[in-house]
């Protein structure tokens, strides 16, 4: 069991220094992992742990190599390399097949024999499910639907109909695709139901955090991208494009028919309005507020940071009256200079 | 199968200019609508699309009628009348009628022949569902609960014991209803939880948007009066009163008490404090936090757009120190004006 | 039916001032109470109900009971007594045991035989369910978990593999428990999932709201110590801890790797970034962004309250500039004191 340095290293494309024979059997952090086992160093946050490591190898980048008191495996990128590493020390659980017979599957389906259906399963008519395909247990798959090869649902997942999820994807928990955007059309102040009539298409290699939500396009579809990936709790608005490679931390909105470019970096709890356009490699940083499109790559924020209150109350005072305060001293500032 | 633009233009209640008998059978984006198909313009960001439109016909406001080179049924609300052709031409899935095998349902439960109850759904005891009404999954209906006509509910929705909805309403997937308010007394550092003995009442023509949540009441009842729409991802907490025909967008929360008013627009991502009043007709804007009452119509903001991030750190440290900053300001503006 | 005053003062450890023998047999607001029906006075803002209340008795603090036209229990603390006496008067849902027949259970699981599994839970192998613990129905309990005594979990609640819940705790519907946190490599451009292999752990007394989201471990655990609350959408990221008797309101979300001490509370709407550390007794208010570690006690705050759109436009405005301006205003302002 396990392997040994050697040959991970080799798999993981990083240079040994240390036993090519010693194995490591499972992963831990570098304070807690002890003989047997592989340890880390990518954020230099926790670099002070590494003198006093007892596991049995770290990855780590060359710079820090030095500094450590067992075997090391450096690479460029010990995040990606230890991501590589962990998968091959602790493989995801293993995939099943079939039908359970607690699930309830509609007429004309064509599922593959190599995916497994788990128990209080709904699949509606004419859903498509490839091979290798996971569904934990009690999802719910809406008719005419089309799941790629390998994607994983976790339990409560809902597919709306007509949805097409692509290959590989990992979709936790509570996670409802395809639900109906908010199109309301206002009628001498009552709202009437704007028929949302497009669909939700999702790429290879996406990521759906737990009870995150994607919207349904009115016409036309909503789209996720090759490679993006959705933390938990994420609300994805009709019509919206997230672009490929893009990422959204948890607790972000995005507003109907907005354009997001590739390799983005949305951070937590960021709002989007609709109709924007977001150009590609543009990072906005947490519960910050997007209200015009964003035509280059960039930060852009405008989160603002806790004070000790008494403090924030004074400033948010003062805020209140800027506009007439700057008019005041606009004005006794030319004065001054007059009297100069 | 379609209609024909003159009988469409009758139902929808427009001016038809074009040939009555021409048929359309589907609907479609300016851009993207050909030969048999409806589009409509009421968004003027789309007005550009409109001359090379091959629609069949379009509906628009007589403004527009002079620019689109194809049929065109004018009328005065074109996204609301665009909501009822839609409606028209792609009519939502058709009602299904019984109970699945595969649901649970409880005694003493009244139970309209014309409803249908999916597969997997919990039905507890003593729960009245009205004619039509449809529960797509794997839906919980808690004891004592009314569903009223031809309300309809996505998979994976919960409704706790003793709540109430009306007719017509639309639930989306993984919407709960009826859970526990956070209600807590303080003794000695520790929480007790204080009982949530009160019930969730939502009136006619409500919509859920998916994964929001609704608390129970604490005394008395939460409130969601008729024709109010909530989007994805929205928290009402207990004891809150919604009035008729207020929308509010996603990741909104509104805390415990608070009574908002009747055609309010609550922007997406906001937080209201408790125990406030709203009058109605109040907007509050996207990411705004409302910490008093607001005692008559209006918009309000306080949501902060995005800067370039370095120029915003600059300003949020000046305003770190505004209050400071202002009051020497102040002196400094009177010793000028003394100079004068 | 009911209970006596006098039995109830000594229940709940308050002072009677009224007829012992009366009985009290529900509760409700002081506006609505009458003959039979107990109220109290917590909040100052619902004093003025009290003078002309119809319920039999009232529960307050001394300094209001002479305002009370009925019979009065007077305690220290009326919000805490008032829950005591509610629960007394209002006991919750009864308990069941055994599992039911449309449940699926798993190999080598360990079911106490006084906890009860309703329709449609889904038991992975290796579960572990103690004494008393109810399962509403609908929910997913992974491999390996462990659910601690008297713990009840509403419908549709998942709970991943190798999750481990205290006693006592109150899980409401639509929660997810241990979904995997969001951890990605950047290569090249792509982002590569991080395995996340650590456990989500749940001390005693704890209470979950609707659609919270708590991410397992990347490695090592999430751990959401004894007594905490957590309210409707919550979103607590991978390697959290929040200590003991801490309460985090709706829709507020915690960053990974962040220290939270005990005893703090958490507005509605808060944003937490990660690696951070929040001492013991925090207060953060609504809609706040934490991008900083917090070393000792107090209240902090950033969220902006709502002006007039206008007013608000207007003051944005001048923020933007602001940099610019005092820097201006500074110069102006040295000139100025030159000058007298």
């Amino acid at each position: 069991m396990g392997l040994a340095l050697g040959e991970l290293a080799q798999r993981i494309g990083g240079q040994l220094q240390g036993d090519p024979d010693c194995r490591v059997t499972t992963v831990a952090t570098l304070q807690e992992a002890g003989e047997g086992e592989l340890s880390f160093l990518a954020n230099p946050r926790y670099r002070k742990y590494l003198h006093g490591t007892r596991a049995s190898a770290v990855i780590l980048s060359a710079e820090h190599a030095g500094d450590c008191p067992t075997a090391t495996i450096t690479v460029t990128n010990p995040y990606a390399a230890w991501a590589r590493a962990a998968r091959l020390l602790a493989p995801p659980a293993g995939s099943r097949q079939g039908v359970h017979p607690g699930a309830t599957i509609g007429s004309n389906c064509s599922i593959d024999a190599t995916a497994w259906i788990g128990p209080q399963c709904i699949i509606e008519d004419d859903v498509t499910i490839a091979a290798g395909v996971q569904l934990q247990g009690s999802c719910f798959i809406g008719r005419g639907s089309r799941i790629g090869d390998e994607t994983r649902l976790g339990p409560q997942v809902t597919v709306c109909y007509a949805s097409v999820i692509g290959a590989r994807a990992v979709i936790h928990p509570g996670v409802v695709i395809g639900g109906d955007g908010f199109g309301l059309a206002n009628e001498d102040g009552h709202w009437i139901k704007v028929p949302q009539l497009g669909r939700v298409c999702i790429g290879d290699d996406v990521e759906i955090g737990a009870n995150t939500t994607i919207d349904r396009g009115a016409l036309g579809d909503t789209l996720v991208e090759d490679g993006v990936k959705l933390d938990n709790q994420v609300h994805i608005a009709h019509n919206v494009r997230i672009g490929r490679h893009t990422v959204v931390a948890g607790c972000t909105g995005i507003s109907g028919s907005t354009d997001i470019g590739s390799h983005c970096r949305i951070g937590g709890g960021v709002g989007i309005l609709g109709h924007l356009e977001i150009a590609d490699h543009v990072t906005v940083t947490a519960m910050s507020l997007v209200t015009k499109s964003i035509p280059g790559p960039g930060m852009y924020s405008s989160g603002m940071p806790v004070q000790e209150h008494t403090a924030w109350n004074r400033n948010v005072g003062s805020f209140r009256e800027l506009g007439e305060l700057l008019k005041k001293l606009r004005r006794s500032g030319k004065h001054a200079g007059k009297s100069d």
